[in-house]
């Protein structure tokens, strides 16, 4: 990943021939080992994910118990969590942190997502099924049918964009976590924790909140203004890392156009495509030099909410991709460990004598 | 805390004189506030936290729903985290991260780990009682009856020796994590999370293991030139900010004499006192000069087993304990805040061209 130049590449394979060409299981096995598989062994990842994606009955019910107005990712993150309390932990309390782990991690963790979709709609979860590919199978666990191709692919693209970031906040924290010898589940916790942050993987959903406000692209200048004139931020605009457009903001919007027009709702690419020239102009105005640009949130609100997500499940989609990467990173720390503990300098009192309570 | 002087305090006291004079409601309100409380503030924290003891009964259902075999940190980290789901989230998906949540996250995970604890030796959940502090409390609802003086005195001062430690790995996680805008309770997760690693929090439960191996202090020096050969590393020995002996490892030394000489059960301590002597003795002359004492892992084994904790239990108690430190770093995080993600260098392969599947 490289910020002034706008390139990210997996592995050394750029972003945009991964998005033209390879599914997400082709991306996950990349991420995993380091290499792109050949044909049986993308079969055999195809197979070994889809036969970890049921959940254990218990986990369904407390899904089922949850109240219907939770946050999203609190019940994802607390779904992720207990995957580890099925698995008999070793002597030492940890589990196995290897490919087969990451797969279960990878392959549960969407099963999560759209069972707990069904169950605050009053749904009853769905099953998945194994022939059918990560993507496919989320939109089928989700709606109850077998999505179109077009849609299918359009949601297998947006995994393949967002399954790893170089040294994001959520990966760093899993790293940390996996540091003092904690086991995969453990860090891939820590990093569905991480991710939920507006900073982080919170933003998208604020994003849609916008385009559905604004709801005509004639509209978007004044919102824009009233926003900064308010001291708000323009979610999805700006990232910490890239100086120049995200790489990933351009297959997004073309999906996100292509899916609204094919869908009869061109109107909330539209209003996006109109949100980003003036968020863009008008922040330049107040601070002539700055360069700021759409960053992958941006355009995975209407790609999203075109594929039929809600707004407050867009990070949870984002940690059903992401968790490949985490995973991946997981296991590199793994095998050169140390731990990361930074050293700080304590810059509040010291050496305060005691006082008993009653002279306080 | 100062590594090369082995002290340590927490917001300026030393933690020697917390250690004899100060309950863990009085360290908690220190470590939230800054400061020391008065008899008001210190009575209406008691009663605070002691309102928030209760758990939901969904939460106290699935509990009961978890594998016996479960690790007891993967229950805790999944009981913490599923916290937040009984608390409507804000328009935005966060939850209110002041300190009526510190509260509610110290209180309500000693609850869950009262509660497995019982689950999985088939006994009903005990309810908490209000009117017994943060200690005495824990252990009435792992025994259903209420402590002895002793007893309930011991568990807290173990609690006010673990409650915060600067910028460990555990803590970290959580900074990272509300670093992002997420919340207090996914960034305590994150912390919970990282906890359970045998570098960090992860340890005592070992420890004992090896106490329980050795059984005789007659034995201990052969056991310890027996793991090194092997090398393995002796638990429980050494820390990697501390030069000199861990200023915590002598106040819990001395409660592990305490009660195993008063429960009749003087040979755990014995055998721990004299496998310090020898690990340092032995390390030392694999390599000499190097400084290696007991940290505060060591003696909380003895401690906590003598106040009849299962070993497998220790990292829990831990966490209990810590969650105060957290609450408070997270809420110093959130106060003055700028996200923390490391800039890194990829040293892989970069540039590669796409090949087609059939063609690897």
């Amino acid at each position: 990943m490289a910020g002034q130049e706008g390139r990210l590449t997996y592995r050394g394979y750029d972003i945009a021939d991964l998005a033209a060409h390879a599914s997400f299981e082709e991306v996950a096995f990349l991420l995993w080992h380091g290499r792109l598989p050949n044909t049986a062994e993308l079969d055999s990842t195809r197979r070994d994910m889809a036969a970890q994606r049921s959940l254990p009955g218990q986990l369904i019910d407390s899904l089922r118990a949850v109240p219907h107005n939770a946050w999203p990712m609190d019940v994802v993150r607390t779904g992720v969590s207990s995957l580890s309390q099925y698995v008999p932990p070793r002597p030492d309390g940890t589990h196995v942190s290897d490919v087969a782990a990451a797969m279960r991690l990878t392959a549960a963790t969407a099963t999560i997502v759209a069972a707990f979709d069904r169950v605050r709609r009053d749904l009853e979860p769905v099953a998945p099924r194994a022939d059918l590919t990560h993507a496919a199978n989320f939109l089928y666990m989700k709606n109850g049918e077998v999505p179109s191709e077009t849609a299918a692919r359009a949601l297998d693209v947006y995994f393949v964009l967002l399954a790893d970031h170089g040294f994001n906040a959520s990966t760093f924290a899993a790293r940390v976590t996996a540091s003092t010898w904690a086991d995969m589940y453990a860090a891939a916790t820590s990093a569905v924790a991480t991710l939920q942050g507006d900073l982080h993987g919170g933003a998208p959903g604020k994003v849609m909140k916008m385009i559905l406000d604004i709801g005509d692209p004639a509209k978007a200048e004044a919102y824009v203004r009233a926003l900064l004139d308010k001291g708000d931020r323009v979610m999805g605009i700006g990232h910490r890392e890239y100086k120049v457009r995200d790489p990933r903001a351009e297959p997004l919007e073309r999906m996100a156009r292509d899916l609204g027009t094919s869908g009869g709702n061109p109107q909330y690419y539209a209003v996006a495509r109109r949100l980003e020239d003036v968020a863009v102009q008008v922040l330049n105005e107040k601070k002539p030099g700055r360069r700021l640009y759409a960053n992958v949130e941006f355009y995975t609100a209407p790609t999203l909410y075109a594929l039929g997500i809600e707004p407050d499940m867009f990070t949870c989609m984002f940690a059903c991709s992401r968790m490949a990467g985490w995973t991946a990173h997981i296991m590199e720390q793994m095998k050169d460990n140390r731990l990361i503990r930074p050293q700080v300098d304590y810059t509040g009192l010291v050496g305060l004598p005691w006082v008993s309570i009653e002279r306080r």
